[in-house]
């Protein structure tokens, strides 16, 4: 009985991943854009897939998936074409199948990195493509930004009359322990989203993903609110130029974002600047497994960009200098 | 870290409960309107909640919920009225507390029995309730209806222009095999719903929870569809007639609708009948585990209700001769 309810249950990830059209037409649309790129091209699929006019795809599938993989390529009369191999790609002999002229990839985790499969896909990238070869998507991107989360904790304040703010209390504790997999919505987003990683895909090394931002960040808030958490969330863009983009203003996906959910409310006015360190860290002793570290800064201790457009006295003073100096190189 | 995520997800199943508005309003306004039932009386609460002029609540708290229970009453200030016991009803000694004129229990699990703390209701009535006392609430009833799925099954048919049945068909196989929790529309419901059990929770005996249902129904569609599964919800009512309803027709609550899906398609026309026996019966090796067993019938070979509306020629020609015997009865 346990093997049913483990298939029933991947069968319902699967079909939640299927039913993310965002996530598959953004793969689909990105291959028929560059269908040229695709012609009598030797492929592999990192997980499972569609073909565009390739020669041969090996689609790579390490679950159990791959019998079904299988039928479905039949039932799609794509046998001549898309090739199941049920493997890790750290166990396929890269003798068995000629390099690749693309690697397709849809690898990515909550907060991009969850679960690792970051690290396969370099494996696969360093082991079975070839000089010059393709990687779909290209380019991957993580983004934070200040949150408030409302639903979340004002909930406790009264629930038909009764006020429950001490289970409140115990619910925001254990809320602030590990990331928060929920849907942010655009009024809870407080202050202009921050860059903390652009992985180039195509030449990062396994190295340089060991540790992702761990810099200090300084956002504005665009309103006042109760800073709760930091948002995160991911894009990947495509060689056609073509972006998949999960963030709190984007169609929503199966990846929804991740709040990292502070211990306290911070009330934060307009214009303030909110400083932090955010570190995403792979934890050596757990293969796959990424820590997530917060520090909530004072903004008056880091650098702040130039020109910075908070309210803080230095920051007015470069940007009106620099307005200034602007005018005058205009009106020279 | 275990111990705080257990508290996590039990503080997140808290929350969806209570967020379930149907249900907290129910109790609350069941209640208030018969506010003058617990006026000065000695009330027990299976599980927890409010009061309402009430001389003493017992709050019997069997998890670790009793201490949050704890400090929402502090909160509330309602220390005086509500007592918290840290116990399973069934380990408490009758003669610790007296005799309550009132027991307030939300004890309701999927399809009603699901996880059995009906059983425990059953307990505290036997041992704890006065003579001549009330259960909030004081009848409990199961429906079931036969339905299609369209979304659940459908899906996989086209996937961004992929087929994918044969997914589908293992989907559907893993699905057959366990009763499925999810939110039916009214659009999916086919037929007539049948009463499946009627329990009058001040009087039932525990031998008579033991098998719920196990007779022939017959219901009749009301449009032409494809049946897939019969759906089951149940509805409680409280002593003041009020009642909390948790069907496919009714506002949505957190049990959602339960439906025992067929392996195969059943196509079915309006009017004709489906006929089914279900059963739910208590797996005595697994305590407070029920079994669900789902027979699809021969419509031909069982008694319909008379009158009954379905196509076969013995249901239309009893229904016109009944029509006829009243016609002429109110014609003498």
């Amino acid at each position: 009985m346990d093997q049913y309810f483990k298939s029933y249950e991947e069968l319902d990830v699967h079909r939640l991943m299927l039913n993310d059209t965002s996530r598959t037409l953004a793969y689909k649309n990105a291959i028929l854009n560059d269908a040229d790129k695709f012609k009598d091209k030797i492929v592999i699929d990192v997980g499972a897939g569609t073909g565009a006019g390739a020669k041969t795809v090996y689609a790579v599938e390490a679950s159990e998936l791959a019998k079904m993989c299988e039928e479905v390529i039949i039932e799609n009369n794509l046998g001549n074409v898309i090739k199941v191999i049920h493997s890790k790609i750290e166990d396929l002999d890269p003798n068995v199948i000629p390099k690749a002229d693309i690697i397709v990839s849809e690898w990515m985790g909550f907060y991009l990195v969850h679960e690792g499969m970051l690290e396969s896909l370099l494996f696969a990238r360093d082991n079975f493509l070839c000089e010059g070869g393709i990687l779909f998507p290209s380019v991957a991107k993580l983004y934070a930004s200040p949150c408030q989360l409302s639903s979340m904790f004002q909930f406790w304040d009264s629930i038909c009359g009764i006020s429950m703010k001490c289970i409140g209390k115990h619910y925001r504790e254990t809320k602030s322990m590990k990331p928060e997999i929920a849907s942010i919505n655009e009024d809870n987003i407080l202050a202009d989203s921050k860059l903390i990683a652009w992985l180039d895909l195509q030449s990062i090394s396994l190295s340089e993903i060991n540790t992702l931002g761990n810099e200090e960040y300084v956002s504005i808030c665009n309103k006042e609110g109760i800073l709760q958490g930091i948002c995160i969330w991911f894009s990947v863009e495509f060689p056609d130029g073509s972006e998949l983009s999960t963030g709190p203003l984007d169609k929503s996906t199966h990846w929804k974002q991740t709040i990292i959910v502070l211990p306290v409310d911070v009330k934060v006015e307009k214009d303030e600047p909110v400083a932090f360190n955010l570190e995403l860290k792979k934890d050596n002793s757990k293969e796959r497994k990424y820590n997530i570290k917060l520090i909530l800064l004072d903004a008056a201790e880091v650098e702040h960009e130039i020109p910075c457009y908070c309210y803080m006295t230095k920051c007015i003073v470069t940007r009106k200098y620099l307005e200034e100096q602007s005018n005058n190189t205009i009106e020279d």
